[in-house]
């Protein structure tokens, strides 16, 4: 494993402070994105792309050309060497080896650019692992708000449609809830955020969600359970809540989101409304001055008459893709300086010593690519003892724990669980798997502390 | 749509006097293709292609790159972002917004690129649209004419093989003619020109079809039905002409075609008799001097013996087609200055205002891709009144027109039909459909004006 | 065909003392891979992979990018300009006549590099011409051995597992018996060395086979019928050689290879035994120093657990493959200078001039591209009279010759066939074979002269 190398994951892997100096740099960059060719020459970056993205991939190789350097294209990794058998861990420290000074990552099984950043000399950046995250895609999204707002702090912002499904929408609604925005929920029926993002939101944001009164916004919001998430101290919200719900009276941003139809049940599929942006939709009151954003590709999300309109910023945002590319790339190849206190987010990660790997994810990188896989976690809760994957982020299911110390297995939720130290936890599926281990149940239930 | 951005979408794009100064950057580039690279550096192109087309890829890939700048390849658009449901004109509105400086278009519709130009924020070059226009390869064709005669007015070209379903040889044709070449149509039997070409030859750039006497044409032209076409005046050309046609002299290019087998009918494939040239068929008299040219790939129309015969220059032939790509690509980004004329061929284009699009060719983009396009013509005629789509250049088949001031319809060949203001123009099927678009039959046939 | 142009087809094309000179400079340029991009600016390669590779592709892109150059890429040349019937012999003259200054083929027939050097106008580097050669490849092996050990000539390698199916094996074999390396084999049973192999060996290098005492090498050589070659004359190994054979004492590096599974007879896959080398097995006394090398990419060749252990350099060795390559790019793009005597191993070639071609070998170029393939054999001895193809290198099967001249034809171990002047003999398949193609045979058998 390699060190002294930093790597672009998560966005957890970047403070807050180096967040905006990366949209100072990209800010700068803009202004011709033809002058800063000087920034990176000789050096490559290798797209390695296990499943196809096009655009994701012109963005980065266009980002590493502007900043003068050259590029390696394998746009299709699955068909050519994983078919010969070859792993992950292997591929990136054989590219990283001398071919790229950088890697660019796209993989299906959540948690690959983690396991590609443990084995890769060279910087790993996470341009979409399976459902889990996409950075810089995020940081895009949120440089556009800052760009068009001056600010992402205490704005509000609008998500409407599959908020269930979309990646893009959970990594930003974290981003959103960490830069302390407002968040207005507008989802489809049925198609709300899930239960664990709320979770998380709630737990490391401190968010409270709140009905929302969302009669300014028109039809965009009608039949919609709409929900309002505010990072702000509860007793200030009360101020303004009524029966209805918290009023959402003028939106800064529309985040408008294609349905994942290929993720959707039969069921889900007939259930599901278009949801159609129009100029009627955009009358509506308190959209009057809010800017208009997709990820894109957009089906019919977004009318076409909408693109002559001013608040409607999507080609804008993809756009501006570029340059904070050429920022991140920048700043992992250390051609321009953040000078940005480096605190992050990530919780410290512990590996599994014993048993086998508790992901329950059958498509997480720690469970498809075993060989160079050493299954991590990172606590979520120590009341009750909850953690979830270090690769995937996935929550592991299990109820019971035991202590590789004293060699006794609790329940999680149990006073005795919370006191294991997290070097020592094993995860266990039931009583039967915690006697399998070799542990022993605990002589009488403990007493609370 | 874009403005003040130029485009390669057809050869008639560019002047004779545009086309003559490319031909001499061309010649400039030639002399040395590695010393160029100040001309572009900082510039980005890429290569969209919905279909695969390696040659023609590497050609403008290869020109860019010896330009001094970058290059982004999406070799395989058609199962990336279009598999995600994305328009063409959503697509080049992102990589022109700030991936590529430039966009090189190669798409299976027809008017694909027309489409493309109308949306993208910068130069769109039409790489091949379907079987429309492919206007760097017919500007490579003319370049070698050129360079190896001297000029284009006046030679002697001819045409061999498969003139029906050749979209080369079409735009070559229309080429010739606008550059005042005379042509030898020397078709296979049953592969001859088209007649809605030999239409656009007379009614668009005067040339008059007579018979050619081929007997000095040899082996190559037995059994075929030979045409002559000539930007002369007719009173020039009967001084020489007698029962057997105008006789061929001297001939200064020969240009051979493959057979496109892929398109051909069952019955077609069963009649059709390989042309096959080899050291015996230009023993030919006339063929003493002349320059033997083919598009490539070739399968077995010339015989690997012609190879080392000084007269074959068919590699010279592709290895020029960089020069002339390179020269298209430094104009449209503003490296070389052309200081030419800029009058061109295209007629003026009209939006169909009422009724659905007129177009009938399945395959054009204005009906493979109907979210961001809005139908529309150019008209090829007054008297009768006939158009064609301005996407694909096919005729539209309408026998009908309204007028949307008057409310009346009549028959297209009408003398009322061709006072109809062209903008005031609406195209009908049929009585039934004219009817029902709420247009009324002309009171009684009008008189002629 | 072109001449003046220098191609690397066979590692035989460059002398020992070449080689050597490759390697002074690739050892330079790994000083600081970013620092040579002075080198080839302008200049450009075009990767054409008629079979994927991605790895292969990303070192010699890698390689012209750090050397400054420009990149093309056909990552699936088989299914875009081969699917419309072009020719090998044509595609290099094209993309060789102005696209590129230098092409990287990897294509699926044996000798295909040999038939694109004899057209193409710019150096072609061989990138893996199906089971015949891949010598940069061998050339990185070799590189690794003298970067480590400091020389080839007289160190002991040890080959394990399938060395029957093995492209690189045999590629690697001859190359350290040139070198005068001493190669222990240790295959799987059932996988050892071909014949024709050994026999070229013998012949061309004069190598001799001997029985190895491998007990030396614990776990690794159990079972297996180890087998020691050395260029060393017979009467120096029979000082140390009794009859357990020739001891292995220190093994300098141990060369792990893949089984090439997709090549086994179902028979063959049943016997298989995976080969495994971990800690357990270098334990070993005599591969106490041994480097472990392996071409990648591996399967369970070797464990995961030896990765962090410095005898391994596996990953070093891939890592290598791109300042061999950029000494490789440099040489045949004249940018950097050899000035070391180019003795050459290759034997002089022969056109066939009668009969068709006489190589068996049906994935051959000469058999599969027949358009602008001239059969040609070299001699690979006199007594019998025994040549291969040129192209692929397989012997030719024939058992009688003819003399174009004298009319005769003779077993090729008759000493009349050995008389033969090389460019008069006629290869035949048998003696109707013979007099179908007009030969008559000789009187009487020949005595010796």
């Amino acid at each position: 494993m390699q060190s002294g190398v930093r790597h672009l994951v998560s966005i957890d892997d970047l403070s807050l402070a180096e967040i905006q100096a990366l949209f100072e740099h990209a800010k700068q960059f803009s202004t011709d994105l033809r002058a800063w060719s000087h920034l990176c020459p000789g050096l490559i970056s290798a797209s390695l792309f296990y499943e196809p993205s096009t655009r994701t991939r012109l963005s980065f190789e266009s980002a590493m050309l502007r900043l003068g350097g050259g590029v390696l294209t394998a746009a299709d990794m699955r068909s050519s060497s994983a078919s010969k058998g070859e792993s992950l861990a292997d591929t990136v420290r054989v590219v990283g080896g001398s071919y790229a000074d950088l890697i660019v990552l796209r993989h299906a099984s959540e948690g690959a650019a983690r396991l590609a950043a443990q084995y890769s000399p060279v910087p790993v950046v996470n341009a979409g692992d399976g459902s889990h995250e996409h950075p810089t895609q995020t940081l895009c999204d949120l440089y556009n708000l800052w760009i068009e707002r001056g600010r992402i702090d205490g704005i509000h912002v609008v998500l409407s449609g599959d908020l269930r499904y979309s990646r893009t929408i959970h990594s930003f609604v974290y981003a959103l809830a960490r830069f302390g925005a407002n968040i207005v929920c507008v989802p489809l029926p049925g198609f709300e955020l899930p239960g664990y993002v709320m979770q998380r939101l709630r737990e490391e944001f401190g968010v409270e969600p709140t009905r929302a009164d969302v009669s300014r916004l028109g039809d965009l919001a009608r039949e919609c359970d709409a929900m309002y998430l505010t990072p702000q101290k509860p007793h200030q919200l009360s101020l303004f809540t009524d029966a209805k719900g918290l009023a959402v009276e003028r939106v800064d941003a529309l985040y408008m989101t294609r349905p994942q139809t290929e993720r959707y049940t039969a069921d889900e599929l007939s259930r599901t409304r278009v949801v159609h942006l129009g100029k009627e939709e955009m009358a509506a009151e308190s959209l009057r001055e809010a800017v208009v954003m997709h990820p894109l590709p957009r089906r019919d999300e977004i009318s076409p008459d909408m693109d002559s309109d001013p608040r409607s910023i999507y080609f804008k945002q993809a756009a501006r893709g570029v340059p904070i590319r050429m920022a991140i790339l920048g700043m992992l190849l250390n051609r321009i300086d953040l000078s940005a206190p480096g605190e992050r987010v990530v919780q410290p990660m512990y590996p599994v010593t014993r048993g086998s790997n508790p992901c329950a994810n059958p498509t997480c990188i720690s469970r498809t690519e075993s060989r160079h896989v050493t299954p991590s976690y990172r606590l979520a809760s120590r009341a009750p003892v909850r953690a979830y994957c270090a690769f995937c982020s996935q929550e592991l299911p299990h109820r019971w724990v035991g202590c590789s110390t004293t060699g006794l297995f609790h329940e999680r939720d149990s006073p005795a669980a919370r006191k294991i130290r997290p070097d020592h936890l094993v995860f266990l599926r039931d009583e039967a798997d915690a006697l399998g281990q070799g542990f022993a149940a605990a002589v009488r239930p403990t007493q609370p502390s």
